[in-house]
C-alpha cells in the first residue's frame, strides 16, 4: 500500500497584524505565511504552514515540485528530496524572522511544512490523529502563554485597534488583563528589547504585582550586553520563570547563565541541531524553545525533545505570527511531548479570528489551553474560499518580505536598533 | 479507530548455543530468550523478543498484564504502564548480560519487546512495514559484521561442533574464513577479553593479514586497565576500525580515547540515556553501539541515533544471542536510521537455523546483509509449533538465568575473571 504525492499547491497568504513592537522595529499591517497543500493519488490532502518571505517561498516551490511521486510515509525520502532541491539555491534570507539574525537550518525550515502535511496525510490515511503518529498524546489540552507586546494604539493612519496602546507598565497590565480575561492564560511572556531595560524591569514588576501567582517571562531578543543581562537577571530574582535570550551568542549566554538566578531560555542561539553540542559544552542555556517551523517538522522536534530530556535541558515552545494550520501542528506536537516543561508561546490573540485558512471550530482556547484534536491527521479542514481571500490579501498587501525595521523607519526615519 | 491490546502471551524459550568464550566465562549449551505475542481485539498479533533471565521474565509478565486495554498506537501510554508495573519491583539482575556489569535502564529493557510488538501491530493494521513507521527505509539491505569468538571445539561431553576450536590466531582465521564463505560478511569483529592482550593483538594482526581490506574490530569487554588499553590501541594503529570497550568507566574511556589513534566504541559505559551527557562531557567514546533491547525499543533507539548525529558520535549496533524476531527488529531499525555509520553486530551464525520461533524464509543473509522485509509490520510470522518446541527446550534445559561464569567454573573450578 503506497500513498504517493500527486500534487503540491503552494499559496502565499497575508493576514492583518497589529503594530507590535520588538527589537528590530514594529510588525507591519500584514503578516505573511505560505500554505502548502499536499495531495495524493487517492484524493486526500495534507496541510502545512510556514513563513511567507519571498526567498523562502521560492525554496518551498522548488521543494514542492521535487516531491511529486514521493511516498507520504517515507519522511526520509521527503527530506532527501527537499535537501536536493536546495542544492542550487543561492538566495539568502527568507527566514521569516524580520531583521533578527538566525542561524537556523534552511533545509529544516523548508522541510517543515511538507513533513507536517505528510503526517496530516498519514493520519487521514490510517484514521489516526497526528499525535498518535508522534507516540500518543500525553495530555488532552495544551496550555499556552499570554504573549504581551509593547504596542502602539494603531498602525499610523488607522483607527485605534481593540487592544489600544501599551507603552508603559500600566499599558501592559491592561493588555495582560484583557488577554487573560479573553483566553484564560495562566502564564505571561513579555516581548522586550524595546525600551531601556530599567523600563522593562519595571513592567515585569508591575505584572508581578497585578498577577501575583502567574509565571512571567521576559524576552529582549538578545539586545542586551552581558553586563546588562546579568544586572537585569539579578534584579528579577524570584520574579521570572525564565529569562529568554537576554544576549547574543552561546558563550555569552553561558557567561550570563553563571551569574543569574533563573534559567536562560533561547530560540536564538540554539536554533539548529549543530548548535546543541556547543550549547551543552558552554552550559549556555537551560531551556530550549522548540519550533517545528525551523527544527524540520514534528518528528525532528521530537528528536530535539529527546535531546533536551537527555541533556537536562528544559523544553518550551516558540511562536511567530501564525494561522490555524501551525496552531494545530503545535498542539499535536506539544500533546505528544512528555517533557514539555513549560506552557507554549503563541501569537494567536493578535490575529483576527476571521483571518485564517481553515474551517473554524476545530481549535479554540479555554482556560488558556487548546483541546487536542482527535480526528484523523491534524484534525482541521482547509477553507478554500478563505485561502483564496487570504491570497488576494497577500497580493494586495504589496508586502513580499517581512521587514519590521523598514516599516519602523518609514514612520520614524531616525529609528535605530537598540543595544543596551 | 482504536486498536486495543486484548491479550499478551509471554513465553520463555531456549535455543542451542555453542561454547563461545568471553571475559566472564563461556556460553552455556542453551541461550534463553523471552517471546512476547501481543494480540488485539481485531485478531492481529505483534511480536517482540527479549532476554530470558528469570527476574526479567517476571518483570515482562508483570508488564504484560498491565498492558491489557492499551492502544497499540499510544506508545507513551504503553511506556507509562510498563514503568508503573515496575514500581513494586525489588528484584535485581535479569539483564541478560551474564556476569557483565550493566547500568542499562530496567524500564527500557522491559519496554522494548512490547514497543516492538506494538509497532509490528501498527504496521499490520495499516499495511506498512515497521521501517515506514520509523520514517522510511533509507537502505534496502542491512549489512552485518562477522562476529568471531574464541571457542572450544565442543561443549564438554559433546561431539565437536561444525565450527571446531578457535583458541589462537590460526583458529580465528579459519573461523573467519568459514563465516565469510557462508555469509559474505565484509567486516569482522573479534570478541576478546579472553586471552592475554598480546595474544589478541596477534590474532587481530593475523586477521588483518588474511583479510587485508576488511574492517576489523576488537572488543575485550572492558577487562583491560587504562595503560593496557592505551598500549593495545597504539599497537593496533591503522588496523582497527574501532576499539570497543577496552576499559570500564566513562572517565577511563576518555583517558584511553585521548591516547589511541582509533575511535572507541561502547555498549558498556553508555547503555542508557542518562550516560550520554557525561560521555559527551568526557569525550569518552566516539561510537555508540545501539541495541533496541536495552534502549527501550525502536523509537527510543532512533532518539539515540538523533543524539549521536547531533553530538558527532558514530553509531553502530550491538547484539546478544538472538532469534528471528530480534533480527527483524534490528533490520527495520537499521534500515530506517540514516546515520548508522557501521555494519551491525549479530550472533546469528552461531544459532542453529532450525532453532527459531518464526516461519523460515523471511530473513536471510546474502553478501553479509539482510534484505529489509517490505510486508506489513516486522514482516515475519510466528511458528507456533516451533515456539512450543523451543519452550519445551527451555523447560528441559534447566537453565533459568544466563551464567557464563558459573558454567565455566563447573568445568574449570579455578577459573577467574581476567583483568589485564
Ligand atoms: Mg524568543
Ligand atoms: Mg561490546
Amino acid at each position: 500500500m503506497s500513498e504517493l504525492i500527486s500534487a503540491v499547491q503552494v499559496t502565499p497568504v497575508a493576514f492583518r497584524d497589529l503594530p507590535l513592537l520588538n527589537s528590530v522595529g514594529v510588525h507591519e499591517p500584514f503578516a505573511l505565511r505560505t500554505i502548502v497543500e499536499v495531495s495524493t493519488a487517492s484524493g486526500q490532502y495534507g496541510l502545512g504552514e510556514t513563513y511567507g518571505d519571498e526567498p523562502h517561498l521560492r525554496r518551498i516551490e522548488r521543494a514542492a515540485a521535487a516531491l511529486i511521486g514521493a511516498d507520504i510515509f517515507d519522511l526520509h525520502e521527503i527530506r532527501r528530496r527537499v535537501v536536493h532541491s536546495l542544492k542550487q539555491d543561492t538566495e539568502v534570507g527568507g527566514h521569516g524572522m524580520a531583521g533578527m539574525v538566525t542561524t537556523s537550518s534552511t533545509s529544516d525550515r523548508v522541510l517543515s511544512p511538507f513533513e507536517v502535511a505528510a503526517l496530516d496525510l498519514q493520519g487521514k490515511t490510517i484514521g489516526r490523529p497526528v499525535s498518535d503518529l508522534l507516540g500518543g498524546a500525553v495530555r488532552e489540552r495544551v496550555a499556552f502563554t499570554g504573549y504581551l507586546f509593547y504596542k502602539w494604539a494603531a498602525h499610523p493612519g488607522q483607527d485605534e485597534d481593540e487592544w489600544g496602546a501599551a507603552l508603559d507598565p500600566d499599558g501592559l497590565v491592561r493588555q495582560a488583563t484583557k488577554m487573560i480575561d479573553e483566553y484564560g492564560f495562566s502564564s505571561i511572556k513579555l516581548k522586550g528589547g524595546v525600551f531601556h531595560p530599567d523600563e522593562e524591569v519595571a513592567a515585569i514588576k508591575a505584572l508581578r504585582k497585578a498577577f501575583p501567582g502567574t509565571p512571567l517571562r521576559l524576552d529582549p531578543n538578545a539586545v542586551w550586553t552581558v553586563p546588562t543581562s546579568i544586572k537585569v537577571g539579578q534584579e528579577l530574582e524570584g520574579v521570572l520563570e525564565y529569562l529568554e535570550d537576554p544576549t547574543a551568542g552561546i558563550p555569552e549566554m553561558g557567561q550570563v547563565a553563571r551569574e543569574v538566578p533563573m534559567p536562560l531560555a533561547t530560540n536564538m542561539c540554539v536554533v539548529a541541531f549543530d548548535q546543541l553540542k556547543p550549547a551543552v559544552q558552554h552550559d549556555a542555556v537551560q531551556v530550549v524553545l522548540s519550533d517545528h517551523h525551523f527544527w524540520g517538522g514534528l518528528k525532528r522536534s521530537q528528536a530535539l525533545a529527546s535531546i533536551c530530556d537527555t541533556f537536562d535541558l528544559g523544553l518550551s515552545m516558540h511562536s511567530n505570527s501564525h494561522l490555524g494550520i501551525s496552531l494545530a501542528a503545535m498542539v499535536h506536537l506539544a500533546a505528544a511531548t512528555p517533557n514539555l516543561d513549560y506552557t507554549c508561546d503563541t501569537h494567536w490573540p493578535w490575529k483576527q479570528p476571521e483571518d485564517d485558512v481553515i474551517v473554524p471550530g476545530a481549535l479554540s482556547f479555554s482556560e488558556g489551553a487548546v483541546q487536542v484534536p482527535t480526528g484523523p491527521g491534524l484534525g482541521i479542514e482547509l477553507d478554500r474560499d478563505a485561502l483564496a481571500r487570504m491570497h488576494q490579501q497577500y497580493l494586495a498587501s504589496g508586502i513580499r518580505n517581512r521587514d519590521d525595521t523598514g516599516y519602523m523607519r518609514s514612520i520614524d526615519p531616525s529609528w535605530k536598533a537598540p543595544l543596551w
